[in-house]
């Protein structure tokens, strides 16, 4: 049916599922002096495995697009079991319980890419979570014990002998209240709590992108990461009818070292991120805008439209430059974003997208001078089942 | 099925289907000098995921096969949407419009191994393409905007700004006359055209092969592409019961730069390959040869039986040696290659190949020699599901 | 159902599959120094995809997981034919018939990791074979030509135009006699010859492991192999309801040379495992233990429960040191392995492992001394469908 291929036993005890997502994507650049290709990319290649046995399950996506690579890799594997809604274990790689946004499934996020505030968690990571939700799925909440991914960084093997501890709690305060504007307001707050002890070779930090997936902030050669590295990431949703918003703030703290200087430096990203359906449609968190009226040019009915605008920065701690551990002229101390789109969902399964990003810079180029604005236009046609 | 696995909702909007095919081949060669290797390899290992949602559809198949590498890549992945049969959109990786025997399934190539005239154009890649077909099916065109791939080269992401038009109209001008034996004639002209705009490191350029999948011709160490590349193919084929004959020219006109020399070089390649079908079995440009009675020797029934020829070279403008673009020593100015093979249908799904390529070169070995004639046996056991 | 999706066509002769097996394990070391990290992994991430269409059938399984890799592989790959059940052939990518722990399926290793005896056999060679059972399946046996992998070796391509033949019998020689309890014994030897020339860059040999995966014995730079390897397997297995017992020898010779020296060289493994259920339930070779009660807590049902032990060593052949083909240095002469785990079967479906090994090494330090004893604890969890 619409949500892919799914076949339950006859006693509601096995299930085996396969759902698909493809996103084919432009890529622009305006006046970029030349180093950036204009191109179309299998920019996501997706089928996703599932199934039950009773009270366990597992899921898997490989990874077969990418624009640079023509290698497949594993996104996700874990097994589940579930004692009951409120308590439910999770083992395996999967996104570990930080950043709003990042938390958005794929297919769901209403950007060609994510934004400013995924630059600071990590993408996926490997470990054990326990997990639930109460009142309804009112509240929910995940506690888990992971490798300890770097900032941005999807990861397979460990690298240190130090676990991080991430946790969340999420949930709308008036979800079943009788206030119905009220409703749809979520607020939460996650956070991780780890050592990581990187070398020269695997410096266990990231580095960060625009949301035009250009990195602006590398940490200079030899710079690693040596100590403890928090998280704090207070995050909010609304949603009301067909208006929707979503913000997201992360601040890192991180102790790094290079030679014999050490230092904790602090950098902060946010990202507020909103949509109006103009044809009415219901906006969420989960399962993207449902058309009214598929899009048919013979009846003359065209779908959701959804317009959509974000605001977005990441701020590295000013010491990062002063005392060495990155370099004003190859990294930016500051870039911020402003982004507006537009969604075209022609059924539930196909929608387009059209998104402009416009990057500014504090820093980054020659002499300390402002790196060169970003213009990044992007297009999308996603195919999901 | 036959013809793998697929499900259709009850109305028929939506559907999901898994296909899959599996090459084992065998790779021999004669007196060689003991530089390559007799093998056996999974040389193609390629599940395809397909689904429908109305007028939208999707289709990706990864590649698990292959000699020398161990890992995963992806070989097509599009959407594609239906406004009528004469007018429909596809988005994503694909093969261009370039090349009859290139656009022939890889199910359906009677060899084990494709010939000369698909050295010219691209084996697959990124973009859009218009597409459609009239007088039920009796004439198609495509007609897309891509990245631009080199010669031989399967795409993954682009190198340049500048993007390559492609198009291609193939029609049966009988075929939906009366005279019976005119009715399989098919001819159609395909081209490209674009800037290709490389450097030393990605020069943009494509080497060649012969069906031994050897390369015996490839462009100097900093030779590059700079400018126009277009190309000219006619292409025609012929069915007529259980005879079949395919013809692929491919001309290319290719601008190339060494240091502050530039020139414009002109490759040309041809393909005929015929087929028949001693077992009387009816063949085709899609669907294989489907024998009147399956393989069963308790049975006493034996499949179908195809015996196949095909001629074919790869012809490198004289300028590209004179000039200083290439070395005679280490490449061939031209590939002459004749082949015979066997095919062996056991079913629909299973066949068996056997093949015989023997090529001959002009310059190729030291001092301008002709390079050691090449003997490629292949054996190959297909399953497609 | 139980085991995973399978769809056969109303008339039998048709039929698809899809099996997955997800296997998250966590690796941890006692006192190693530091160098070896805990952490949890991906291990193994299997989707298979089986088809039939009359008596010629398919079979692929990539693997999407592992713990140091983002790239995805091709672990099985081959086509089968089935004239009757004593006469069957395979080609394609698969485990030569040598190993009985190798050849037992992953999901059915009572172990996290294989022993010994694994590392003198190839992991997956290419190839064909014709194989079959007698007695209703009582007496098996397998014979093929491969492209000839070294010691452990998961082969993809061949390095020479030399091929290994293999072979195994493997029988229970009172399956069908009225002595219940030498009913599950059953007996076998397996064998492989071929000559593997290799050079300096493709050495055609092997490494060997420990059960934690650490690499303890390596050949020196610049040897490889030149000339015959012969392998000898004797092997056997013992059920008797909920006790079972698995051994497995292999000794290979091994020509070898370096510069101008040559030799053969004689290497030796064992491995001996035992699995004792204590809730009763039935254990054997294939299709692991099913629990005669699922885990669940609400009923206070727990499952099964395994106890496991094993014993094992791999010994290097003292001239390969005295010679000069290996450092004592840097590689060890012998490994011996003890090892316990604990197999905790929630269902058909989901089971935990947690097991330690500890090996201890003669030589392999520097001087000469032993290396430092490894103990290995890992844990599994395993969701096979």
């Amino acid at each position: 049916d619409k949500k892919g291929l799914k076949f339950t036993s006859a006693d509601g005890k096995y299930e085996f599922g396969i759902n698909a997502q493809v996103n084919i994507d432009a890529h622009s650049w305006g006046d970029d002096g030349g180093s950036l290709q204009d191109e179309v990319v299998a920019r996501l290649i997706r089928p996703t495995f599932t199934g039950k046995a009773g009270n366990a399950s597992f899921r898997f996506t490989p990874e077969l697009g990418g624009s640079s690579s023509a290698s497949a890799s594993i996104v996700d594997a874990y097994i589940e079991y579930k004692f009951v809604d409120s308590l439910q274990f999770r083992a395996g790689k999967f996104k570990s319980p930080l950043g709003l946004e990042r938390l958005q499934a794929d297919a769901d996020v209403i950007w060609t890419e994510r934004g400013h505030s995924t630059n600071l968690v990590p993408n996926r990571d490997v470990g054990y979570q326990a997990f639930g939700t109460f009142f309804d799925g009112a509240l929910e909440y995940q506690v888990g014990l992971f490798n300890g991914s770097a900032d941005g960084v999807n990861l397979n093997n460990d690298l240190d002998n130090h676990k991080d501890v991430a946790y969340r709690v999420f949930g709308g305060p008036f979800a079943n209240s009788s206030v119905v504007w009220l409703q749809g307001l979520s607020i939460g707050y996650a956070g991780s709590d780890g050592q990581h002890i990187g070398n020269t070779t695997n410096t266990q930090l990231g580095s960060y992108r625009t949301p035009g997936q250009q990195v602006f902030f590398k940490y200079g050669t030899g710079v690693y990461s040596n100590g403890k590295e928090t998280r704090s990431n207070p995050q909010a949703s609304f949603y009301l009818n067909n208006f929707g918003i979503l913000a997201d703030y992360v601040t890192v703290k991180q102790d790094v070292k290079l030679g014999t200087k050490a230092a904790q430096l602090e950098n902060k990203a946010l990202d507020v991120s909103t949509s109006w359906v103009i044809t009415g449609e219901n906006v969420g968190f989960k399962g993207g805008v449902k058309p009214a009226n598929d899009f048919n040019w013979k009846k003359g009915t065209w779908g959701a439209v959804e317009l959509t605008a974000r605001y977005g920065y990441t701020e590295i701690d000013k010491d990062a430059f002063t005392l060495g551990f990155a370099s004003l002229t190859s990294s930016a101390q500051k870039a911020t974003s402003t982004g507006f789109g537009v969604g075209w969902y022609w059924s539930e399964n196909l929608k387009l997208i059209a998104d402009w990003d416009q990057t500014e810079f504090e820093g980054g180029a020659v002499a300390g001078a402002d790196r060169r604005k970003e213009n990044f236009a992007s297009g999308r046609i996603q195919f999901r089942y």
